[in-house]
């Protein structure tokens, strides 16, 4: 509300301090702080390297181990805005992002949560997730699930490191303080599918096995892995077509049994940008946390430039203007996962085009190395 | 309900005739032939022969044209149940199935109906259909929707004959008495986007692009044209699983934006035997009607053996017993439209599996040739 | 389509022949009397005079017994221009009305069919109708369902004739062909539940026992019972206000799960209309049945004026103009039935208002009496 | 997560301290504090007394007035536990609740917000709530609703001081940071319709205005007020049945258009108990915010034994154990507002039964008084 700073009478003074012992309070007093005119959010926008990242999280795999108790070896971002109010684990309020490390011949034991989580997958091959008994094999790029409140583990059978971006949805939960955690009596979770079961009965995109409309529309049923030549399949065939003017060519991964987002909290992006390509600025309730699977370019968000590379990560915080250009030669790859299917559950979704179509750049992000 | 005969007093048949002569009906007189204890269907299991309606259809190329008045070309299959009944159109009670001839530099008018349509390519090349604007080119085995109220024309632009089969919900429609239709005041529809846009948009499968959300959600942003292409990839991957005793390897066309049924009414599904498979009998409210796409082998339905070839055609009424067999060497490919969605959106599909898992076979069918 | 004459060559029409004879059908003759440019209803607008109706009901009484076999004492309306084309049971294409009789002391024995039925009660008290083991007690005016596939018997513990209106949508699915009937073992059903036990939970209009959230979402937990109580009183407080233009004051009976109409397929109205209310014309694709509770007035439809008084029924086809009129002293109410729920599942219902306001009277209806 | 204590080698703590200074951080370390095996709520359980309460918010007449700026004369609750944390006004960690104070003559302006917000009626009579231009005027257990983004202003023609329960989802908003508020240029908006012109609109309970299908589905065709009048008589007549082990006789208020929560996003319940009665305990991951409306009895919660009496307010925080009993010779009415359509859009509902049925109260509550 109004951003007036009001003084108070001694005698209203004295009146707020005596509701207080009582655990009461005077809204007109507190009211402008909470119900804001405009999301008045305190995650910061950032970008981490991925030199950073990478140097530290193989250094991880020589000083821990993904085991009961630790459960996962993974290093995540946080965002700065939200560490300084003592907000963990966040690189926005609804979002967590982790790079995971595994190991060959490493097993990271079988739990499930009802937090959802995502994976897209940076390095190596020949690991796998198990997701209710249906074993997956991760190859770059690809797009996993484990839906909340399933069973997986991760095993590799390679012989290099593994590495591989994990989204879930453990801030918003945390905000709500509603988890709920269960670690499967033993590491692995049998096998009862082929491997990639349902990425083989999905394969063909917009068609679906008649099964599944017999009861058998729960997991495994459902898609759990969209591969990398999948996706640049249809991001190639996408631009032949225009671009959208503020995502450019951009997919959303979805739900074959509704249409929905493929997990139901967490919506997942990819974009292809092609070179000289500079979107326009938008904004949106929604927040995003961005990876650069391939490319060089820039991001400019509330006026701040976000030079990127390969590997990086940054977050687009709740109603901040955002545009993108590509500055290199060749097409740039931008996946992100974003809390839209929460804001829009709730009724929360807003969007607007920037009235001029491009920002001016007042500050340019110098990112810590 | 029962099925017992019952007699009158003349009393009371005096009666009947005295309220009838005021439009009036006595139910205990009818009930049992309306109300039954099981679908009492006159739609008769039926095949037809390709090579008999190959060779008429390309005989209406000489002797008939696509214009205004007869608006399309095209062959239809009568359930003989249904026309004696005289029930026009009708492959089911709900389902139209007909064989539309295209020649080389033809024009089949644009016009709408708040009929549904879906197309499957059986000969030909470089013809294509326009939907609202978007130019679909229509190879063999490709899908392809005309959503109700939708402009839509046919156009040839290559050497040969180009022949596909409609599927239309045009008997659903005609029980009811509520259809509506328009021509468009041109032959073509303007062009609004490049070919294949639609197919361009969704090649990815289960991805969609971002901008549907922005309202884009209607026509085109929808998908109108499933390629052979993408479906033989699907039907591959999936029968690297276990088939479905019931459909084989069996597949639904789906709608994107919602999961359901790619058209909202007519369900189309593709299935794909192997060689020596033979299912189990089972039976559903909801009809159907097959095109067998390549390959040989049977079905016996309600006891009777339909054998069929490439290009065939044939009827599974409502509630009818039905197994398929493959006796060639290799794969068979099936086609079908039906009445699925109708009958789930009014509450009224069942479906059952048979005692003994295959029915005995009773009688042979001998088509007409 | 267009509805020109065509006359055909000697050589097509000998081609038509030839093709008939393989189950085989050319579009381009048939084409225009199937898609329409308009609903071509054959349902014709017709009254029913109550005298006529209620003499004939409880001569039923003498005559007949609503014993298995038989099933049930109704009388039912057919229509006139449906009944010509031999369509049994149907007062329009989609929907069956009767009146049935329950003389004290006689049990309606239980059985249970897919088609859904409603019941406005017309005279009498102290009959009852048990569905699913809950047991209503009827009063004039009350609303009752019993929903598709649901065991329901009648019993009549009075010492009066007891009638009511049958509502059932009996034709759409004999259009189909999709009927399942069961007779229950037994005459009546076990009593499970207090007396109007589904009106005793949802007695407040728009609250919901939170038990319904516990899986308790089916019968009976659903509302089985409206009063007529509840309905006048929501009538009176509705008439405070401005009317609406087409309808006067009318209200649907809901289904409180999910704000669709009470029955899933059968729309179900009420409508008061004050002294001297004139109603504006409109048309819509779905089909109606009137029964006039109370008052005296007229209805013009397609420009056929149809008079009516407190008990007569009347039928409003498909896509046809009409408006109401109340030419009594007091209120009219008047109660329907209709097919909109079905219409608007399978994307076809429309709604057009009349391009004048109202229509011309070209002829006055004689009802048979 | 494992509830074991780690302790790290100094190693790894200069490897977290290391990472750290990148916003990084090591997910084996913090893991069981966010992803907890159960909720871990902050919220505690608590009760305010209503003389403490309604003293403090008449003096609040005195000293403040609802003028732009305050925007509104409102003392609310403050969770003890959530205060501790700096978690502003916060009755759990979704929902807020106020009381809310209006003295004849006065206006509180009109504005907007994307939360959403319900009243509950305490005190008076003769002030008024106006809902985009429907003005509604409030009685003693009037259920009030003012809808996400819709203008509202509440004036007073009485003579009596008007106080009323505020229950808006301000900290669920605040724990996203997505707030949207905006001043109407006037103190007043419009007024547009007939005074309780929704109530008027839906007074039948389940039958609703054939107006609402034509694109009246918004505001102000929704309903806004449901009266005590309403609900004393839903209570009543399902108190004539059994009630619910765990809720007495429990009614939430429901939205006549799905058939969903009234508020989207705030649930509301009213709850009856006979004298004598106790519940039996349960749990679920939805909180609640409770107001005694009439009678006298207790709840234990987590063990601890909350006494209440007419007026006083207490908090049911996630997950936590609760049995209500009823002490005292009349029957007790519970309202309350609780975050279930939150946690079941987000897939994050559940439920148990308590395993002996009751707890044992190992603690009594002391209130402030």
């Amino acid at each position: 509300m109004g951003a007036e700073e009001h003084t108070w009478s001694p005698e209203l003074e004295a009146f707020h301090e005596e509701i207080e012992r009582y655990y009461l309070g005077p809204l007109w007093a507190v009211i402008q702080g909470v119900i804001t005119k405009e999301p008045a959010t305190d995650a910061v926008p950032y970008l981490w390297k991925w030199s950073v990242i990478r140097e530290r999280v193989l250094r991880s795999g020589e000083l821990v181990t993904p085991e009961r108790g630790g459960e996962r070896r993974v290093i995540y971002l946080e965002n700065p805005g939200l560490k300084a109010k003592g907000i963990p684990m966040a690189a926005t309020r609804t979002l967590y992002a982790g790079i995971q490390l595994l190991l060959p011949g490493e097993v990271a034991p079988s739990h499930r949560h009802i937090q959802g989580a995502i994976r897209f997958i940076l390095e190596g091959e020949k690991a796998y997730t198990t997701v209710e008994g249906e074993k997956v094999y991760m190859e770059k790029g690809d797009f996993i699930l484990t839906p909340p409140w399933t069973w997986h583990d991760h095993g590799h059978e390679g012989t290099e490191p593994m590495m591989w971006m994990d989204g879930l949805d453990v801030p918003l939960l945390d905000r709500l303080k509603v988890s709920f955690f269960e670690p499967y009596p033993e590491d692995r979770h049998p096998v009862k599918y082929p491997p990639n079961y349902s990425a083989l009965r999905y394969a063909g995109g917009m068609m679906r096995p008649v099964g599944a409309r017999r009861g058998e529309g729960g997991y495994p049923s459902s898609l759990i892995l969209y591969t990398w030549e999948q996706t640049q399949r249809a991001l190639d065939r996408l631009s032949e077509l225009e671009a959208d003017p503020c995502d450019g060519y951009a997919l959303e991964y979805i739900n074959p049994n509704n249409g929905e987002s493929a997990d139901a909290r967490i919506g997942s992006w990819i974009q292809k940008l092609a070179p000289g390509m500079h979107t326009q600025a938008h904004r949106h309730v929604s927040s995003a946390v961005y990876h650069v699977k391939e490319g060089r370019g820039y991001t400019v968000i509330n006026g701040e430039r976000f030079d990127w590379e390969a590997g990086d990560f940054f977050v687009v915080p709740p109603w901040a203007w955002h545009e993108h250009v590509n500055t290199g030669e060749t097409e740039a790859y931008l996946f992100s996962i974003n809390d839209r299917p929460v804001m829009e559950k709730l009724g929360l979704e807003r969007e607007e085009a920037h009235p001029t179509g491009w920002q001016d750049v007042v500050r340019v992000f110098e990112p810590l190395r």
